[in-house]
């Protein structure tokens, strides 16, 4: 036990506490990042002077059927309130970085999805028996395109009392002719939205436990897919995924994609023929070079730098199985080396296959690689996104790390773990953390309860990630950052800013890509720093001239 | 970053693996501890076997009312599942060392506090209004000791129509003539546990907010205090306390008393005057005295080894206010030497004043012990019992440490402190973990969500502590140690073992009380391991003699 004296007056004790303060915080990338521009601590000043007044202000009413509003609170209640918030305004606008942990098949609104399903005739739906009001709180749609000769032109629709169960139904037929009762077109937009989106009630309620909501999740996927994977309206998605984040300020994104062959397929226009997954990437890229064009030509490219792709596929699968999977990968590397960025397994840790039970093929993985030419991928793995502790899902932080991970995504649980701390710092290994996304799957209740804090007060590198926007309603990177920003008084603009740039640092783009991204970056955000320092102050202004008197 | 190879046969990294989880948990306590006794390591095994059963048995039932149980669940509503299981039972005869966080007034159930206020003819109770079934459950009752010349006889009860606001009622008659519309007497037992205790619904749904409960929390010592610092009942529950936590595998209590002058007094048996702190701390230590004697008379002084007080007082006084309790804290050390163990400020961290607050005085304290000629009362603060990251409260753990402090109360928000944790483990300072409390008074959803393993895993060491017992439910520590056992794979007999000892080795006694007490709990332990490995073996028999094949 080392001997210390306790100050003994005022101003010892003022100066030890400022020494202690700061040695305790010298991890974290703010005070690493060193002194700050006139500009930059002006308009960190300024936000937090807007969060302290919005903590007391909109923060502070009553709000029918929220009993318990704060800042930082669960997400799909607080949600409405977020987006009355000056803060998330001036958020809105600030530069992201890189999307690094997104999958893709939801990362688009629902209601964008439901409209370009109207427009093809092949995507049908059904559901297991008429819908009435009983039942439409618990019968799932069922989506899915047809061929043209397995299309129908019955009548017989979904609310129909004679409904056939399980009889497809062109979509804009039954959102169409959806039975008034049950709200009509209206009722069918809800009905679908309500099998693709998590609501409070289930998260919070029904589905209270993370193997509950896990299931609720899970079968979002289920639901979604037919109509994402259909070639016309994937392209028409990938484009709004890129086009939306880039509006939120987001200049690279790196979705994950779930390869399942036969399971979850890519059709054709055609609404039968299976694309290969070569052709899914074609688009993904042709989508990609035609906003970068479009973004050009207006002289925007900055706001744009690119897409890569991490190989995904889930982790219920045999090793022989993955062992495929990896081949594909290594297949489509060798078609487009550079918009295959890492490999990956999803689904929820807790109850499917742990890292260790895939170990044979996964050690294999770097040596096909070189036998087959291509620049390595590495694996990007999930990890820790769990309550366990010492479960398998726990301890697949130890695989991810010993399997030369380049990123852990989620990493929830490595806060318990103080040796992979130290090598994920040693290794620069970044953690996709996905603070909506934990909330919402039930791993802590509220922004403040959230790790978080854990990571970065030891100088984890850390980039924001939003994980699943259309089931969990937080599209883009602003949710996740208003967050991050509304539960702490240490976190300001310039530790978000930090993590931004990790966001870019991390990524899988190449060094010199990587520079230039982070000098544009750079540039707006000074612009952003203008921004949120003058608007900070307009909003600080009216409201100081709002408050009444005493 | 180093470079590092990913093993390429299974063995080698079967290898790397194993010495990577060793590295890992290395500064674990029950990892420290090195190679098990054949007793410890079958003893350890049979309760992980028996934790694994219960999970999926006696936690996989479905009750009525708990829609999603699980083993670590939210207290308050899993507690009727816990004093279920096999592993309870087992834990309960577990010796678990000291008790170095709990507030005396908040120790012992409460059907034997109204009992015992049954017993004298001083204690009376009143309302803000007559009771009625539309009121009673939110008029709380006052409780008092009155002098024989202000007690009444009158007819007139709590319960009838005509009852005058704030008239004072013998607690016996109003509980005899309870209105049986309103549950008659039992009806009057629990509306008076009600407002001395926190129920499921105010945890988790009325007042599920820090603040709110806390509220409910401070609200519960209102009620209480009259009656538990009435000294005829005082001496009885101080009596209870110890005899009760002894049946629980308590060896030596630190309970913080609260003294805060005239607001909550300690009075006399005639109801009117009011005792001396030194009146108070006679009785307290008569009854150790008292209980030390008869157990040494049947030969089980290793079950006690004695009792000190950490002297508390509230954190809404003043600076100068705070100099008086100081003082008289000093007094008391005077008179009562080995009773003294330390000085404490108690209160809500949120919202009441912070160290920073009280420096002056706090400095001076070591002075002040010196000139009245005093051995050491070093401060045993409470610190970061909080969700805050960078608030006042969350930065009381700076002070605290700062301004000595020998342990640290809760220290929930430490996690988050990478220097202060560097410095808990270089100077010794044990942390009072209140894994319920944490949970009740809603830091945290459940145990899985406790940030207990973060500091576990760094070799900070711990002492479990139940803080506030009679509003909670979790009397002795059977409840907090099996909250721990359960959440987690990793923590299994030894860690809790390793825990007992600590509660030892960072108590107040003495050097040589502190060995004899270690000596005294080794023998114990023994004996206990013997009893778990063979209790659980039996039970593990049965539990696979009912399985139903396949």
């Amino acid at each position: 036990m080392s001997s210390f004296a306790v100050p003994t007056t005022l101003a010892e004790y003022e100066a030890s506490r400022e020494d202690l303060i700061l040695a305790d915080r010298a991890q974290r990338a703010d005070h690493k990042k060193g002194q700050l521009s006139k500009l930059e601590a002006l308009a960190d000043k300024v936000i937090r002077q807007v969060r302290a007044a919005e903590a007391a202000s909109i923060w502070s009413l009553e709000y029918e059927g929220i009993p318990h509003p704060f800042p930082g609170m669960e997400f799909l209640t607080g949600r409405s309130i977020i987006v009355q918030t000056k803060l998330f305004e001036i958020l809105g606008k600030m530069p992201k970085g890189g999307l690094l942990h997104a999958h893709l098949d939801a990362t688009v609104n629902v209601s964008f999805l439901l409209k370009a399903a109207m427009k093809y005739p092949a995507v049908h739906v059904r559901a297991s028996t008429a819908l009435n009001a009983t039942n439409i709180g618990s019968v799932l749609p069922e989506m899915s395109v047809l061929p043209q000769q397995l299309r129908t032109s019955s009548d017989i629709t979904l609310t129909d009392h004679n409904y056939i169960p399980d009889t497809w139904v062109p979509m804009v037929k039954a959102r169409e002719s959806f039975d008034s009762q049950l709200g009509g077109p209206e009722g069918f937009d809800r009905w679908i939205t309500a099998a693709l989106t998590i609501n409070p009630t289930e998260a919070y309620v029904t589905h209270n436990t993370v193997t509950k909501i896990w299931q609720k999740f899970a079968s979002t996927f289920v639901v979604s897919a037919p109509l994402v994977r259909y070639e016309p309206i994937q392209r028409e998605y990938i484009r709004e995924f890129i086009l939306s984040y880039i509006a939120d300020g987001i200049s690279y994104v790196e979705p994950r994609i779930n390869f399942l062959r036969d399971a979850i397929p890519f059709i054709a226009e055609d609404g039968q023929r299976q694309l290969t997954h070569k052709e899914v990437l074609k688009d993904f890229q042709k989508v990609v070079d035609d906003v970068k064009a479009e973004l050009k030509a207006q002289g925007r490219e900055d706001e744009f730098i690119g897409a890569k792709i991490i190989y995904s596929t889930i982790r219920f699968i045999t090793p022989e199985e993955l062992e495929w999977y990896l081949r594909d990968c290594i297949a489509l590397k060798k078609e487009f080396p550079h918009l295959i960025a890492g490999f990956d397994l999803v689904g929820d840790e807790n109850v499917l296959k742990p890292l260790t039970y895939y170990l044979e093929p996964l050690l294999k993985f770097r040596e096909m690689q070189k036998e087959a030419g291509v620049s390595e991928i590495p694996f990007i793995f999930h990890g820790g996104e769990t309550l366990g502790d010492g479960t398998e899902a726990d301890m697949n932080l130890y695989d991810a790390i010993l399997l030369g991970t380049k990123r852990i995504g989620h990493g929830f649980s490595l806060v318990k773990h103080p040796k992979l701390i130290e090598l994920c710092k040693e290794r620069g290994i970044a953690i996709e953390v996905c603070p909506i996304s934990n909330e919402i799957l039930r791993l802590t209740s509220s922004m403040h309860m959230h790790p978080l804090p854990v990571l970065l007060n030891q100088g984890v590198s850390v980039a924001l990630c939003s994980d699943d926007p259309s089931v969990f309603g937080n599209m883009g990177l602003t949710f996740d950052y208003f967050q991050v920003l509304a539960a702490s008084e240490i976190t300001g603009l310039i530790q978000l800013g930090e993590m931004a740039k990790d966001s870019i640092k991390f990524s899988s783009m190449e060094e010199e890509e990587k520079k230039d991204a982070l000098a544009a970056w750079q540039k707006r955000w000074e612009v952003f720093l203008e921004y949120a320092a003058s608007e900070g102050q307009k909003f600080l202004a009216q409201f100081e001239g709002m408050k009444v008197s005493g």
